[in-house]
């Protein structure tokens, strides 16, 4: 376990879902990142959306305490299908961040293209492709049980390679202004206030 | 402020918004309700959705500490015309969520069209209505600047006029499966997974 004397980067990477929640930890010396722990909370047999959030709070909390990250990358899609399911999904990332912010962690949030294009080079690789890319770069041989695990860790890796390319001077932009940047089309002008 | 010795019910209700987020206290001794508070808190001039959820997170775990609620109450849309703003309000709520539940606060979510119902008796009230009963019914004169409290306030008063029912002996029935229950056309299967 990392003391506090350590200076090195440790960066949690979340994937908060609704049924799994995914995540992965690296340790970054200088350019080099490493696998520090990567895993799943199942959240799919808790009864009640408030257990399931409740169970978010205090994992991500866990994580925090047990592993002492110094940086909080999380997925964040900002479009989907059906807005139920996105209501749950922003409540998952709430709970999340909620998390990473009370225990004074910076949080930084990738949209999943982004996250894909930057382990694989292909913004559409599926979860396989994304998790064996993940092997070959961080040398672990064992692929966890569900792929939400090394989505997690995509995030973690995501938010790594994305804090190299800045120190080399080029401009990091994420979030909804990117988003409403690069989809002019799928913006809805909100109703009423 | 209440003391821990003392046994009344305090319910803190919350209406929260990515622009401003409303809030309202009562204290229940036995059938009657009084107001101890009201109020907003305004997130409209913060950069930054993160920003916005930390206020959120930093109030409400304020608001908790200074008057020690027994039950938390919040305002709980499950529809809305637009997936962007509906994934924003789902992590305010989620925030507003983890605060309460963290401080072992329950928490009881409820409908827009509920709450309306339960102060004015009509579910499509406006919210100048809501706000001119809950004068009437808490006896307070000045109303706040922005509307966001009294929504909040509602909230808080929902939560106590349907523990008066429940005791009654009706069944009580809200969140996700009273809204699929009552609005089968407007349930999309979810997409996947």
């Amino acid at each position: 376990m990392p003391t506090s004397a350590n200076k090195d980067k440790i960066i949690l990477g979340i994937d908060p879902g609704t049924n799994f929640l995914g995540y992965g930890l690296v340790k970054v010396c200088g350019k080099e990142a490493s696998l520090i722990a990567l895993g799943t909370v199942d959240l799919s047999k808790l009864e009640g959306h408030d257990q399931k959030l409740k169970r978010i709070y205090e994992r991500v909390t866990y994580l925090i305490k047990e592993y002492q990250p110094t940086e909080c990358a999380i997925e964040a899609p900002f479009y989907g299908k059906n807005i139920q399911s996105m209501l749950k999904l922003g409540r998952a990332q709430g709970v999340a961040i909620a998390a990473a912010i009370t225990h004074e962690l910076e949080v930084f949030e990738y949209a999943p293209r982004k996250i894909k294009q930057s382990i694989t080079g292909n913004g559409s690789s599926s979860k396989e492709q994304v998790a064996a890319m993940l092997q070959h770069i961080l040398k672990f041989t064992e692929l966890p049980r569900y792929l939400d695990a090394t989505d997690g860790l995509a995030v973690a890796m995501c938010h790594h390679f994305q804090n190299r390319i800045s120190v080399k001077g080029e401009k990091q932009v994420s979030g909804w202004a990117a988003f409403v940047k690069a989809n002019p089309g799928k913006v809805v002008k909100p109703a009423g206030n």
